[in-house]
């Protein structure tokens, strides 16, 4: 371990000194830089690699379906271990999807979909198992604005938000970590005993006057990466896991890597994303303490209108002449930015790239553009969480076989 | 917290200046001063308070039995809210035990089972609920000398020891923390969310190359104090829980009762026994590295016979002469001691305790007056042992109601 924890330190000390406006780990996301995050940077200082366009066409080849836009577009940029599951997906051994959720009480806004949406597209693409952690425990230790089971019940209304994202019942297992952690007690266990305080406070940044679950918890986040932890799914099969995560999330499963390591288990694979801006710019953070910061999936139409159109960042000229003569500053345009996320139509988004570049579309053409592309997208997503029961949640969360496990041979 | 934290280094400065011969805590005993503890000055520096003979009287009139020779000789010396306990099962809403034991593949010695025996008799006493914990995570976190397997295979083992020591199969509960974790982890966030690392640390002498479980296990040990942890028993009854328990077990509970108050739930009770000293004299270990420091619950009679003839250290004197004089010093005397704790016949004892001291009694006479007692223990021992089969364990694992919960009515 001790080769681990000099790693691990001078991965800090790389993001530390060579993008100093930047802190990304899983408590806080700054970005003083008000422009796109270097995400280049960012993968040599987390040590993880670029998605080529070598992976891109191998996942094309090997779902035999149109590689999701995320993908297409790097908004899914960097990885660790993607040959290795995409190997063993090949071998007939197929892998398991694991993402996940902080619940908050706050209305989830069009960001935290992302993973979700793009769960769904890996979970059809490949027709393998998704698990979804609820990780009310984490909030409760981290916020502590109320209590244990006030985050429990916003984990179960959270999770409707995921299930309106169009998951198959029969291929999906949901849970809260506060009711599921008995099942993975044992792989908790080898986690917090793997890792010494000091290296987790190399890896979270915390300090002694932080609780006594903040220590406990990343074992937590870790231990749903081993196959074992769902028996009821891989009975005793060693299946490899591939992480959909924001990077933010990283140190988790760098951490959860190292001790894959010394299990003797196959390491964790992971895909990142990069983030979604707030519509304040680049650099601003998302939140319901400041309602049009984002737009909320609970967003009527007029409202997702009133707040693209009066405080989504333009990255336009001040005046129609300037305009017209330097384009807009896509480095900086949130509406773009929220297009290239949420705009599927290739071909559509590249002209809208060169005309609103060139000066010669106006901004609040682009922003009509997204209104309407954001309207479809969140109220589509009502109607359907409209439909989501209790009783679904209860069948999402019920332990059981799922149905694309084992996964069926190619002959 | 703040003033917690305080109590805590205050408690703990007493113990280091005024008892420097003697270190007490949950992960280690060591006794300098080669002679039986004070555990009057103990009590003062833990801030626990002393079994009075009216505590005694008030046990013996509730319960209509005689009380155990551990409370009557002072072996349960100590305790903190023992009072409530018994207001609470005057006032007919009961109250349950939990004890435990960290599992471990060598053998239990009969020091190991001084809290079942005591246990075993609250139990009969006082006809309520026994839950016991076997922390396998526990040792696992701490020893780490094999698997986490390995410590739940100990458990079972363990528990078969514990069972054979006469527990009622439908008034006891036994669980492998490994195993029952899920089902108070509601309880074990609690407890994690309530106690900074630093406060834990302070408590237990933690230090930053430690892994988290250690920082983690805490709650785990504390848990069960609660019986909300326990809801196939008590559903959702608010019951005051006794846990007996060696004094070195106390910092746990001391933390423990802090929570219980920020938790607004009843503060569970202690009752708190003093060491049996190894046979090679106070401040000696016991334990498998050197067999003839103590009586194993698997020694043979003539084990039994020869270590506490040639080992078991003697306060007499050093000749006939030498001993008639002045009598044994019963300070230091470890058979005499011994008798004290497994020698049920008061009269007896007293006998021994001023024929002995006063040099009439020869050591070679208390000798095999122990050896006696002893044998009839351990041999009683292994033929219960021997009957309890792994149904029988399973048995006393399963979740399910135990039949002297909810307590009787007196009319």
């Amino acid at each position: 371990m001790q080769q681990i924890e000099q790693d691990q330190q001078k991965e800090q000390e790389i993001t530390q000194n060579e993008m100093p406006d930047l802190i990304i780990n899983p408590y806080e996301v700054v970005n003083n830089s008000k422009k796109q995050i270097d995400y280049d940077k960012l993968i040599q200082s987390f040590g993880c690699q670029r998605i080529e366009q070598s992976h891109i066409e191998r996942i094309q080849t090997l779902t035999q379906k149109p590689v999701h836009h995320y993908l297409r577009r790097g908004i899914f940029f960097s990885h660790r271990d993607l040959n290795q599951v995409l190997d063993a997906y090949e071998a007939g051994k197929g892998f398991y999807l694991y993402t996940g959720r902080g619940p908050s009480g706050d209305s989830m806004h069009v960001g935290h979909l992302m993973p979700f949406i793009f769960t769904k597209y890996l979970q059809e693409a490949f027709d393998v198992p998704v698990v979804i952690e609820l990780s009310d425990d984490e909030k409760f230790f981290h916020k502590s604005e109320t209590t244990l089971e006030e985050y429990q019940r916003y984990g179960y209304e959270n999770a409707k938000d995921i299930i309106a994202c169009g998951f198959d019942v029969n291929k999906t297992f949901i849970f809260l970590s506060s009711k599921y952690a008995g099942h993975m007690y044992h792989n908790i266990c080898k986690f917090q005993h793997a890792i010494t305080y000091s290296q987790l406070r190399g890896i979270f940044g915390l300090n002694e006057s932080d609780n006594c679950g903040k220590v406990a918890y990343p074992a937590v986040q870790a231990a749903p990466s081993l196959s074992s932890s769902f028996k009821h799914i891989f009975g005793k099969d060693e299946v490899m896991c591939l992480v959909p995560q924001g990077i933010d999330q990283d140190p988790y499963f760098r951490m959860t890597r190292d001790v894959c390591y010394k299990l003797k288990v196959p390491k964790t694979g992971c895909i990142h994303s990069q983030f979604l801006p707030g519509l304040h710019g680049f650099g601003t953070k998302m939140g319901t303490t400041d309602p049009t910061s984002a737009i909320f999936l609970t967003d009527t139409p007029k409202q997702i209108e009133e707040k693209i159109k009066k405080h989504a960042m333009s990255g336009g000229g001040m005046t129609k002449k300037e305009h017209q003569e330097k384009g807009a500053d896509l480095t900086v345009d949130v509406p773009y930015h929220y297009l290239r996320f949420f705009l599927e139509d290739d071909a559509r988004l590249e002209e809208i790239r060169v005309q609103y570049g060139k000066g010669v579309m106006m901004t609040s053409e682009v922003k009509k553009e997204l209104i309407t592309v954001l309207t479809k997208i969140v109220t589509e997503h009502q109607q359907r969480r409209a439909l989501v029961t209790d009783e679904m949640v209860e069948k999402f969360m019920e332990l059981r076989p799922l149905s694309n496990y084992p996964p069926k041979k190619n002959n």
